[in-house]
């Protein structure tokens, strides 16, 4: 049995290279008692892979040069020497960047997969849809009427987070990095408003499209964008950081300026780890479940085929080249 | 009866000068029904001062240019056809910098004088000492055994904050710019450390004087010291910002680019706005004056005489010149 992997080489200074991996294949030796061997069908790619490829640890360690990049994937149980697992199985976990794996069970997800696409799992029903959900309603606590201002909306996590925000009540807007984008924001996503963050003044949009503040900022996005945001903050404003994906390839951080608003404002700035709900993914993979049953709720993927294409499509990520949750399928 | 005051003649651009303010004389006019007279006996030196000098609004409208600089002042009463007040009686209130004023009665804080000084209204027993006391303990909700780092920590407010998280079993640690700052934290006010930010390595001062990380960051002082703190932040943090004074005389703000370490330590950033807890100063004062009467709280005060000295005065506090809680006296 073969198995291809993508390694870290070197770690990246600003943009992430192509440079910065390796691929290499190797051979896999023959399954033990109480291992599972594992056939990935997609990996993900997702912003917080940049700061995994730094040195050190933030709410985990980063990857070591050399090693299997970190990544999360779905695929399914091809042969199985575990009490837990059969072949056939569907399973997701953060095993990484390669398209086969040994597992002892061990942080594994089992899927109990419907009609879906299995790379839903890794999407509005995976990490992004979980990070979207608990970020918004525990750490945003939106309100009916309520206005949520989302940053990066047109990404997995915006889009998700800003359709839970509409289902709730609230008036919806959102940036987004082209006209395509926004449009769909608009026409599929049913947000109130998009701003295209390139091309529109986003200070002047916000004061139209949020005339009464943001009582929820959701933001993925960092930088100039999220100062911006802060000149709208109403009156109890929660601001939820998830990421900052504009600034993980920047040598040099922009640290927002304007964060005493948030005192005027009697606000305050929080964030969300997702790990910290891992308990209680079931009961969100169910109520996502239900809304995309009936339609309630969408969510757009962008696929490409290929382990070995790894590298090249990492950095769409952060150029915005991607429309839709970002994945590799390695078939 | 004459009245010195202080008008607000131009807006500073980066640090207040003394020529943006004009001294003058005036003529009051005889009291009318419902009017009280007051004599200023202190005018309190505040670092939201700056703030207050810039056209538009935050928290609180700028002051105008050509009217009287806004400020908190203490007095007497010296006549008065309102029926609320009698002559003798001490008050409190935000009249402006100017020896003598004739007010309705609005705003004004009847204060029940003791033995001790009426400059401490202005102080640990007036806005400064209720915006430490709400700040740490509503905002901050420090609890026994957790460390409280003090930004600006010599400050009236500061030092405030440091000796009451250490009245409720905090370990306290704190930031100043002097030897003698410093000393005095540590000897009088009874922190566990004090760090002097002009000479010290912060970031290795924390490292050793907060080992389990900063449970309460209250911070006076913003900018890179600010940033610094949130190097060593403790899971579930609570970073209370009270004001930015190092920032206040800048025209470019500085934006704290480690904010995402407040992701990652599960913790919130927020604010205090004092008069958000108008309804309970009473509650605070008698806490406050129980632990002066006691001792287990100290107070310093920094005064000169002589309104005309305002504009001068006023510098040190940006400059951190002042040690204590800066006030003039008007004979």
């Amino acid at each position: 049995m073969k198995n291809t992997q993508v390694l870290l080489a070197a770690r990246p200074e600003g943009m992430v290279e192509e440079s910065n991996f390796d691929i290499r294949e190797i051979d896999l030796p023959a399954l033990a008692e109480g291992q599972v061997l594992i056939q990935t069908q997609y990996i993900s790619l997702d912003p917080a892979m940049r700061g995994w490829m730094n040195a050190g640890t933030t709410y985990i360690p980063g990857v070591a040069i050399g090693a299997v990049m970190r990544a999360f994937a779905a695929g399914q149980v091809i042969e199985s020497k575990h009490p837990n697992f059969v072949a056939g199985d569907y399973v997701s976990g953060l095993w990484g960047a390669q398209t086969t794996v040994i597992s002892n069970g061990k942080g594994l997800t089992k899927i109990n997969k419907g009609s879906e696409s299995l790379s839903l799992h890794l999407g509005i029903l995976g990490m992004p849809g979980m990070t979207a959900y608990f970020g918004l309603l525990e750490r945003g606590k939106p309100q009916a009427s309520e206005t949520v201002f989302v940053s990066g909306a047109a990404g997995i996590v915006g889009s998700t987070v800003g359709q839970i925000a509409r289902i709730k009540g609230c008036r919806v807007v959102g940036t987004a990095g082209s006209e395509a984008k926004c449009r769909y924001l608009v026409e599929e996503c049913g947000f109130d408003a998009a701003i295209n963050y390139k091309t529109e003044d986003v200070d002047a949009a916000l004061s139209q499209h949020c005339p009464d503040g943001i009582h929820v900022f959701y933001d993925n996005v960092g930088g100039p964008l999220l100062d911006t945001g802060m000149l709208h903050l109403a009156r109890g404003t929660r601001i939820v950081i998830c990421g900052a994906i504009s600034q993980y390839n920047q040598s040099s951080i922009y640290g927002p300026k304007n964060y005493m608003k948030i005192v005027t404002a009697r606000g305050l700035l929080t964030g969300v780890i997702v790990f910290d709900f891992l308990d209680r993914y079931p009961e969100a993979v169910q109520q996502i479940s239900a809304w995309l049953a009936e339609g309630s709720i969408k969510t757009k993927e962008h696929i490409f085929e290929g382990i070995e294409r790894f590298p090249a499509v990492l950095q769409k990520l952060y150029t915005g080249e991607n429309f839709g949750k970002l994945l590799l399928k390695t078939s």
